[in-house]
């Protein structure tokens, strides 16, 4: 009985695995079809994005099933708990990616952002990949290291999100770039922000896993 | 015990409640502060942000604890497990109505949105609230007719933030109005969609309290 369970806490673990590597591959090609104006890509991610909320919904059920079943205590109690919300954040997290690849089919054939801002998305993009590279990484082997990564990360995401709106605001691209660019900017800064957020929360819930500490994610 | 029990899931059922009072009144703070520039009202919902954040926590725990101590089954351990997501939801919400008062304190003394626009704000800011009572109500008394209205609600927000992007990219708005209200205005929109959204998702838990089927938030 008792190794049935851990072999079911095992199989949560691993569905949270692969729904974070899941994410990752997302957000890797809704960065690639933003960057690039790449609607085939862009048309991939947005097609696919049920993938995800399916292996969530599947995941939910399974630890829903776990509580019913185990009645787990303590930390396996805290484990099963943890992967309700952290399968919450990822969902959220492929839905982000889905909303970067809706703005790059949406202004096809044109690019999303002016040239004067694109080096900066790139940088975020590619942030938040190292991002979401890192919460599979965590979520495979916890660990404070990891942690402390992704929070500095998301620290460089927040300057180059307010950097955005300093951009966008100055008179060169208010009067270089049409107002369409403007809310594009604004959207995009705003999904990649919230995607490196959701990168912290599923860390502070991992940390919670650690040490029982539970923080919500009320600095947001 | 199992009186015990049951005053334990009520006393969950009345601190989720409590919770959404809460935000029912900080959105409500928000939306006017929004609308009329009030800054003094702003920097209250920003200062009490963390009330909400404390409730959400403690609920939480309580909630965990219930799942160590009593192990429910079936109706009362779906109701165990919504508490926890519904929570996660009235936090975001609290979030949300403190982003719109940002906004409203960072333009002080100038309003957020330009006149052509602001009608449309005052529609959405109203349906939120309309939202966020509802969200009491059907918290306090599950029934599928409060969750078909806040859906019906959800659709015409929806449709309000597609007219704004409209309005923000006519030439007349772009002429008129600098390119802060351009950001200021997408944002704004943004919010207070998300704001619906999440009445939407706690509607979503709460029909899974009601049914057993859990649909997460896949079509967002």
């Amino acid at each position: 009985m008792r190794e049935l369970f851990q072999q079911e806490l095992k199989e949560l673990k691993d569905g949270l695995v692969a729904i974070a590597g899941n994410v990752e591959s997302a957000m890797s090609r809704a960065v690639k079809s933003f960057n690039e104006s790449d609607v085939n890509l862009a048309e991939e991610v947005i097609a696919q994005d049920h993938i995800i909320d399916g292996a969530v919904k599947d995941l939910d059920e399974q630890a829903i099933a776990i509580l019913a079943r185990q009645s787990p205590v303590a930390s396996d109690l805290r484990q099963v708990v943890s992967t309700l919300r952290i399968s919450a954040s990822l969902e959220r997290m492929g839905d982000l990616a889905t909303h970067l690849a809706q703005l790059a089919r949406y202004r096809f054939p044109e690019k999303v952002a002016p040239k004067s801002i694109r080096p900066t998305f790139k940088e975020m993009g590619s942030l938040d990949l190292e991002m979401s590279k890192l919460v599979v990484e965590l979520l495979t082997k916890p660990s404070e290291s990891t942690i402390n990564k992704i929070r500095d990360l998301d620290d460089t995401v927040d300057e180059l999100h307010a950097g955005v709106f300093e951009t966008v605001l100055s008179e060169e691209f208010s009067n270089g770039a049409g107002t369409a660019s403007v809310v594009d900017a604004t959207l995009a800064s705003r999904y990649l922000e919230r995607f490196a957020d959701h990168a912290v929360s599923i860390s502070k819930k991992v940390l919670y896993l650690l040490t029982g500490e539970w923080d919500p994610d009320g600095d947001e």
